[in-house]
């Protein structure tokens, strides 16, 4: 996958079909048990060190791309390893007239994991730069200052101990179709189609457009975006997978030590 | 386990180390697959029938039991088999001051499952009648209406398409003791201990009551109380599994059809 902490991108240059750093989907797979061992023990150790001990410590996964890109998908697969215990995932829809009446970052604020958690963002912020972009929803100086207002309110959750993980699930517009025309094809999976979603296709350069810019934009050493090929769903996951493995690695939250006195808090327990 | 649904319950008299209806933990895990696909199948349609639809079906699963009692164990191995996407976890701490201001009914309210999803409360609104009467946090006058004003919230929930799983994870003092101790004769468990479990361990007599009042107040037919023998993690596990299968096979989802053409959308989709 493409890292990007600053400086130019050319998408139309990736190739979504690419597995990089991974020999063969057997090899990846193999890994799976062992980097999902890792995750719970890393999670569990970030969700102590808030609950038992101070910590401020968190992560942010962002999932973004284009629709049947695999953000559902790496929900389910990829967080779905995860202990509910210590997450909070929020599916970010067009906004209500609630949360239209406040400014963009509002709802987003309102959705942040809590010290020890792993937030997981289906859509985010970035929308306010995509379809708003594409779809003209505001005025171009209004979308030009958002780029701006979104590296100041990432920097400022980095700053309180936030680690942030921003993926970009880049798929071909072929496969998009495949994928498309999979759920018109199977009953069980046509409440996932959106006659919409070819309105948004036919935009499709506009928004690759769209997400160059803001991934330019919106790109930082200590807010990365993650470039990563998605035409194959177990790459997305063993990549996505392997990210937030880092990113607790990163972290490395140690077990809280109580603020008590075992021996004492032994005794009282058996006294009773 | 125990279902109530009115009338006496003589919580003494559960032997808490008992798995009824299963004849050994092998037999029980060797059903967990077979258990764990159906959930996932259900939980879709569920999740499908609110988003393609209209069906306004969720499911709010309520854990309550005294501190060690597995509250959070359930979310880890019986929520841990659901699909993220369509669930919501809340674990509800001691009312915030802005709660507090409220009616208690009110933070309850805010975190409820939207249709098609599954929640999941690890405490709940039970707490204003649990701790609140043992610790005598309001009059007796007014926890004696709270009984009502749950049953009416709940049945104002049923009526709306909810179904509710209320369990009482019912261990022994002994194990409550063991678990206790456990965690602090191991350092990376020493964050589960919290000095202020032996101060309400010390209570459990007056706990055990204010739960038989409250299961007794607040089971009925279409809102039942499970009593789930939990000294046995692998039973409460498994017991909990069942009784959420059963609650959404209640519900028996079906995956909407979708309110569009499909020959048209496809071929809408090869246009572009």
């Amino acid at each position: 996958m493409l890292r990007l902490a600053g400086g130019p991108v050319d998408l139309a240059a990736v190739n979504t079909a690419l597995t990089p750093g991974v020999f063969s989907r057997e090899k990846a797979e193999a890994q799976l048990p062992k980097l999902a061992a890792r995750l719970d023990e890393l999670q569990e150790r970030l969700f102590a060190a808030a609950r038992g001990g101070d910590s401020r410590r968190r992560v942010l996964l962002v999932l973004q791309g284009m629709d049947t890109s695999g953000k559902g998908g790496t929900v389910r697969h990829v967080v779905g390893q995860l202990d509910p215990n210590g997450i909070r995932v929020t599916a970010f829809k067009a906004p209500t007239e609630e949360e239209r009446a406040h400014d963009f970052l509002w709802r987003i604020r309102n959705a942040l994991p809590a010290a020890g958690e792993i937030g997981i963002f289906d859509r985010s912020h970035y929308e306010d730069v995509l379809i708003a972009r594409v779809r003209k929803l505001a005025l171009p100086m209004v979308i030009g200052k958002r780029y701006q207002l979104i590296n100041r309110f990432e920097q400022s959750l980095v700053a309180d101990g936030a680690v942030l993980v921003k993926c970009f699930l880049h798929i071909s517009p072929q496969e998009q179709s495949k994928r498309l025309l999979a759920r018109l094809d199977d009953p069980r999976k046509l409440w996932k189609y959106n006659p919409g979603d070819v309105d948004e296709r036919a935009l499709w350069p506009e928004y690759q457009e769209a997400y160059r810019i803001a991934l330019e934009k919106c790109s930082a050493e200590d807010a990365p975006w993650y470039v990563i090929p998605a035409d194959h769903k177990w790459y997305r996951n063993y990549a996505i997978t392997r990210l937030l493995v880092e990113a607790l690695e990163r972290i490395d939250p140690v077990y809280p030590q109580g603020g008590f006195d075992v021996e004492v808090e032994r005794k009282r327990l058996l006294a009773v």
